[in-house]
């Protein structure tokens, strides 16, 4: 055999020489970073087998960072300088400018990278990654999707000898448990959204949350890294959730159903595809049971067929687990003198187009009813070929829901499989009819 | 810096050589993983980096294996002589006497290791581990836990920087699909197992399964890898499914639980404990969800929190694709000269005494009922100091039990937290009480 082996003799020659550790940034799930490193600094180094110590935490301003675990000589303003002293370089500044030139600079510097930085990844994955790969070193980001659940290690390195074909994603706990509350307590979007800012559930600014942006984020990495080609921010299609109603979630319920903001990536002859949108899942489907802020990703491969990753999407320590759990992986490879897979790109997937994607959809108008309204309307949907599976007319909205008068009803339409493109044709042509108001309401429906 | 880099040029030299694999065993398993091995020989080439090629298949008779995906000459009887002649060795065979053989010769003669086989690392895992380590080779074996669900990688490298408190695992389809069956369906265990056996979701001697032994397995490789010491099956206390009846599952439905069979490890001041039995758990619980032959690992870790791994415990191909991508992690290592992280064992944890584990139980007798018998049995309980949660004496057993006659009455009784030592001395007292009858079961409460 003609690879190298690593011997006895390199590991006992360089065991004691510490891996030096650079944070770069103190906040929530940085300071809870550092709590992990320098309480936990012993057994990280039996795990490793070589000592591990943090030796800079940058940060905007030493005086305001005061963790009884973070020594005060360790911070520091010179982010970039710190970046070159290090050989593994923890990335928690956010954002997708400073944080991606410290990024490049630390790799250009030999230093292996953590982050947890799911904009910086969806934007510039794909500049990163090859930026490590050429100067030999580690980038691993497990906290950027999912946060604390190790999904995308096992994604990269365990189901490497399989196909994955779609993900469904849980990935936003801010809307998940807007969602949630919305089913459980029968509330209205506006309500529970205020209710969650109160609780510090949700920003003061919500919107990258509930418009999807957020997970929009995670589809671009999930498709990355699931089917092996280039998937930014920019490929993936995003709706949020502002548009469901207490009404959408009541219908819902009665049909045993469930709404979930996911991230679905999908791959098929069409080519791959990125989306962000509220969908109907059965109350059975595993991701059904996914309650409150937790995070799950449920994945089809063709020979591992169904799988489901579940845990705490956010919070300091969850996400710190997972970052001080990447940290540990690169230590190990600079002890063994390697490093971990790069992330190949090899497939240069086309995207598949708008229209390849079918699936039954969920539609509620609000009309003003009277005679013929449902033939109407059904001819509109027959004019564009979409069929109907179910309707229901007799929904009065309910008081709380706004901007509804006592003569408007909801009509809600279930379809058949079509595309998307066919789909929302459809449902603007129905718009135009004089009968109906508002805003109408599209959902897929899932299996 | 002063470890070694691997270089741009190293990966070019070496990047034509094919890996050689070995796959020993040619059942289910096997056959699907070559076939995995075979068919995407290409796409796994470039995930690795250098190309891979199976170079050998030993069997029994060679005459008995017919798939179209193995080339007839590469099928051998000579077991040993392939280990010596591969880069990786798949070990399908099972068992613990010829595997461990074949597994430490592959290993001696410098080839990594791939194993499904949960009995013999259960049995002889750290023996195995440390040859590994001595050797400097890679052994990896995420199919032995939990089938296809990537958990044991996780485990063992995204979740190093943590400190794992306990693990709860559905790690055996067979109990799973009969207690589900058993649920939905009102039906006694006799009748489910043999209807399970009839379309071959059960063996025949289904021993191992009911009475819990493969649970034990994993249970032992769970504790082991999970708490970094030394757990083997001999420190597993072990309980199987046969004596819950149709009547401990109904009232278990009555109380919104379920009941199902765990592998539990947990590690406390007290030391470590491996445990499986039969629990009823909160409908609510994420591990309820997981029905008919999927596994699931619930798993607590001080800072990521709540985690679960769900998926495919058994089948060919959900299998094969966990073995093939450990497959592709040892090539990997392989191609850039380095191995994998060591198991390292370096808790040497105490076992927590019997009693140091306190949980609420559910026990169900079955009495002639006449008066006294409820302040018997309630004095009896007193006098162990166990305290009663709730009783519920007014139950007929269903008539489909078996060997009740018309005069017998269940009593169920739900304790307060108290350790399994007093609760069993307690309810072998009740037995002996001369109007208590029949087999009590005994389920634990968790939360």
């Amino acid at each position: 055999m003609d690879y190298r082996r690593f011997t006895e003799e390199d590991r006992v020659a360089e065991n004691t020489t510490p891996i030096r550790v650079a944070l770069l940034g103190a906040g929530t799930v940085g300071s809870a970073t550092a709590r992990l490193l320098v309480e936990q600094k012993e057994e990280l180094g039996k795990r490793i087998g070589r000592p591990i110590e943090l030796v800079g935490v940058a940060c905007l301003d030493p005086d305001e960072v005061n963790y009884p675990w973070i020594d005060k000589s360790l911070l520091t303003t010179d982010t970039a300088g710190l970046c070159t002293r290090a050989d593994i370089v923890i990335e928690l500044i956010g954002g997708t400018t400073v944080a991606r030139t410290f990024v490049l600079k630390a790799i250009e510097s030999g230093a292996s990278v953590v982050t947890a930085n799911k904009a910086l990844l969806a934007k510039y994955g794909p500049e990163i990654y090859q930026a490590a790969a050429d100067k030999g070193v580690d980038i691993y980001f497990e906290a950027a999707v999912g946060g604390a659940i190790p999904f995308l290690r096992p994604l990269r390195e365990s189901l490497v000898g399989d196909k994955v074909t779609s993900m469904l994603g849980i990935v936003n706990g801010t809307t998940n448990y807007i969602l949630d509350e919305m089913t459980t307590k029968g509330l209205q979007f506006d309500d529970v959204l205020k209710d969650a800012q109160a609780k510090g559930y949700a920003e003061a600014d919500p919107t990258g949350d509930i418009e999807g942006y957020d997970a929009a984020n995670k589809a671009a990495i999930m498709a990355t890294l699931g089917f092996h080609t280039n998937v930014t921010i920019d490929d993936v299609s995003v709706e949020g959730i502002t548009k469901i109603t207490a009404d959408d979630i009541a219908a819902a319920t009665a049909e045993h159903k469930v709404i979930k903001l996911l991230a679905v990536v999908e791959r098929s002859e069409a080519g791959v595809s990125a989306r962000v949108y509220p969908a109907l899942l059965s109350d059975t489907h595993p991701l059904a049971s996914v309650h409150g802020s937790f995070n799950a990703v449920f994945v089809k491969a063709e020979a591992a067929d169904d799988l489901m990753f579940y845990g705490r999407g956010a919070g300091g320590d969850p996400t710190a687990s997972a970052v001080v759990g990447d940290v540990v992986t690169e230590a190990r490879h600079i002890a063994a003198g390697c490093t971990g897979p790069e992330i190949p790109l090899y497939n240069d997937l086309p995207f598949a187009p708008a229209d390849a994607s079918r699936a039954a959809f969920a539609v509620r108008f609000l009309i003003h009813d009277k005679p013929g309204v449902l033939a109407a309307i059904a001819a509109e949907f027959a004019r564009n070929g979409v069929s109907i599976n179910g309707v229901n007319q007799d929904l009065k909205p309910t008081a709380v829901d706004p901007g509804y008068d006592g003569e408007i009803q909801q009509l809600r339409i279930v379809t058949h499989p079509t595309d998307e493109v066919t789909l929302r044709n459809t449902v603007k042509a129905v718009q135009q009819l004089d009968f109906v108001t508002g805003e109408p309401s599209i959902l897929r429906v899932l299996d």
